[in-house]
């Protein structure tokens, strides 16, 4: 039998797991970027307390031990099911025996795209990365007007969506405003701080249960975030956020409110849902092609009650290793039993020795649920040497409130190099004369 | 008495030294980024050895424990002398008693200006992702080439000129391209990495003795290094660069080969260098006024040769004490002594536990070097926290060569975006028809 090729689109934790596991079978692993991230500590880097390549790396040097494995660092501009090839942007096409459609997610704009210019998201690092500069670079604003007025205006940070990435992202905000920024800019009055959180569901966290949602709200507050529920957007300009009738000047406001898969998906020609996700079989395959899977956050994948599993790690993960094992074991069709997420509990972490864990019945809140999330953190890091870089870093943060991450490298100033350089020589040459 | 107040622009060694040398007289430090930058170690952000944080430290940081130190990141546009202000590209003016002049130095491209599109320079942390982010990108073409046709091309970096930056680069590249690089990308033949050292002079490092040159140049070839001495840069275009007569292919061309004070000097209209530096006085005030230094590399300072003092964080940082000093006591212009640079030596790195020093008549070379090139960076890092961390990326890196900084997270790709997914779609609509 000639060995085939399994060809991976997307170095997430689906494609990553899956590659992992596919063992000895020759496997083509093509990423757009050079890395795998470690998406679920992302909001760290916009926040400004890791460093990018705290979160990152580079896939080729993860698969130094599988020869087997080639990475491809490439855009997949389309898959051809009819003649079994992935085309790429700078690449010749790969032809594949079996394939695993890992690409993720960007986000929704639910029909807004124009939204995304004045609120950008957070999924990867050039987003962080970018987030971080506009959030470093409000506080030197601030502090400028401060000067020049002796007043300030409201320091406005404005989250949209009240899942686990707005919670987290509002919680670290919180802190490092109060908490980093406090101490680096002695002229600002914090309490002119504002940060929104706007929801327009009726609680936080509608993944967990009630109680902890209430639990994660009231720790929030405490922190001295602005809570807004059952207050959808409705418009979305550089200079601030409709929230319902309601007009919130801020020029740094952040999408997390939803998501849409990869508009790659459309060239299976398979049906999606809502939010462009495959509609998979049991098997995870697409209707029709044994040996096509979609996994991760590409997939509509439905769980025990009916409703989509959740774009979450854990289940892209195990999505990978089941595809791998029916790959590897090259199950038939009939024999396939269908793929169940192994639910081992969901936490979200708000701050600092501050989270809210699910687990089955469990549930947890507070500095118990907070170590817990950096024990399974800790855990996943496993394998990887950042893992010492990062606990050492979050060690230091909690310790000290000084983060080494705060540094603008970036500046959003194209034209002011020129601009000063131009107005320095015509000074210089104003006096000269 | 009036408060007197100090201004001083720029954050490097020179700025940041005096401002921790004035204790409690008022003082506004100006920078156009929110960061102390550790220059010496730019190469290494450069070559993927470490991350941008580790290097830079915000300057609202460091100056938390000086409440009458007050940092305004801003450019500075022009000095205005008659009116005792500088003027601000984004703040209102700022008026001052004293004023220090420490802008730093860009590259010269000697009259070639459109050269550093395709020869980029290495001064800022932004010039070191792009250079990064440009060397990583090299490879993983040459690896596109590779796949697709079999071949492959020369993997040529070409770094024009000799001194510590262009010896630096070009030994952490030798290590990172076949050390690191090599296990990464296992098809790839790293006989076709070349790296060229070019130098219009007749020898590399000419600060340094003729031995240590010598020594120097045998330890690069060694590791690989093409050095080619006498051999001016007369060309350079986005494909390759024209040495003397002879043209050589290459898209990764850096630009190591001479450096011209900041444009804002000349609007304080007294006689420059021909690198635009200052001619300071002894006491490193511009002619004819007492209370405006200049200082680093924007000052022309002649040394006991006669020659000026070399563009070194050593000789700024003893300006900055020295111009302190005078501030704080005041001294009146006819009691000043000059300044005098205490020359502790010059080092410059290699590689792996490769490095040259000359200490007044002590000459070393090899391990010692390099063990004593290590502790004076730490020790220069001492009173920052990133020590820690700088030594343990150091430790992991000469253990493993497994860097974590690999990571691009720019793609420099604006419009593939767009591209996938208009051609992504177009071909989904395609078959879906």
């Amino acid at each position: 039998m000639p060995r085939k090729r399994v060809v991976i689109i997307g170095g997430g934790f689906g494609g990553l797991t899956a590659a992992q596991s596919l063992h000895h079978i020759d496997v083509v692993l093509i990423d757009r970027t050079n890395h795998h991230l470690f998406q679920p500590l992302l909001y760290q880097v916009a926040t400004a307390a890791l460093s990018p390549g705290d979160i990152a790396w580079p896939l080729r040097t993860i698969f130094r031990r599988y020869p087997q494995v080639r990475v491809v660092m490439d855009e997949v501009l389309s898959i051809d099911r009819a003649a079994r090839l992935v085309r790429l942007l700078d690449s010749a096409p790969i032809a594949f025996d079996v394939l695993i459609v890992a690409p993720g997610s960007r986000h929704s704009y639910f029909g807004h795209d124009a939204w995304e210019q004045s609120a950008p998201g957070l999924k990867t690092l050039a987003d962080a990365v970018h987030l971080r500069e506009k959030m470093l670079l409000a506080f030197e604003e601030a502090e400028r007007r401060r000067a020049a007025f002796g007043t300030q205006d409201r320091l406005t940070f404005v989250i949209v969506g009240g899942g686990p990435t707005g919670v987290e992202l509002a919680g670290a905000l919180a802190e490092i405003g109060r908490k980093a920024m406090g101490p680096d800019f002695p002229t600002l009055r914090l309490d002119d701080l504002a940060i929104l959180l706007v929801e327009a569901g009726a609680r936080i966290l509608p993944g967990f249960s009630a109680d902890l949602s209430a639990k994660a709200a009231a720790a929030l507050e405490r922190m001295g975030v602005t809570i807004m529920l059952n207050s959808p957007v409705s418009g979305i300009r550089a200079d601030g956020v409709t929230i319902g009738s309601e007009f919130v000047r801020s020029t740094n406001i952040i999408w997390a409110a939803g998501n849409r898969a990869s508009p790659l998906l459309a060239s299976l020609t398979v049906p999606r849902d809502g939010s462009d996700r495959i509609k998979v079989q049991p098997d995870l395959t697409i209707p029709g092609d044994p040996w096509i899977f979609v996994i991760g956050d590409a997939a509509h994948c439905a769980g025990p009650d009916g409703t989509p599993l959740p774009g979450l790690a854990p289940v892209a993960m195990q999505q990978g290793r089941y595809v791998a094992t029916l790959i590897r074991e090259e199950t038939a069709l009939n024999q396939r039993r269908p793929f169940v997420y192994a639910d081992r509990g969901t936490l979200a972490t708000i701050g600092r020795a501050q989270a809210v864990a699910q687990i089955g019945l469990f549930r947890l809140s507070g500095l118990v649920a907070w170590l817990l999330w950096c024990v399974v953190h800790i855990f996943f890091l496993i394998g990887f040497r950042n893992r010492v870089r990062v606990m050492s870093e979050w060690m230091w943060y909690y310790l000290t409130f000084k983060p080494g991450a705060r540094v603008i490298y970036e500046l959003p100033r194209p034209s002011h190099e020129e601009q000063r350089t131009s107005q320095a020589r015509s000074a210089g040459h104003d006096l000269e004369e």
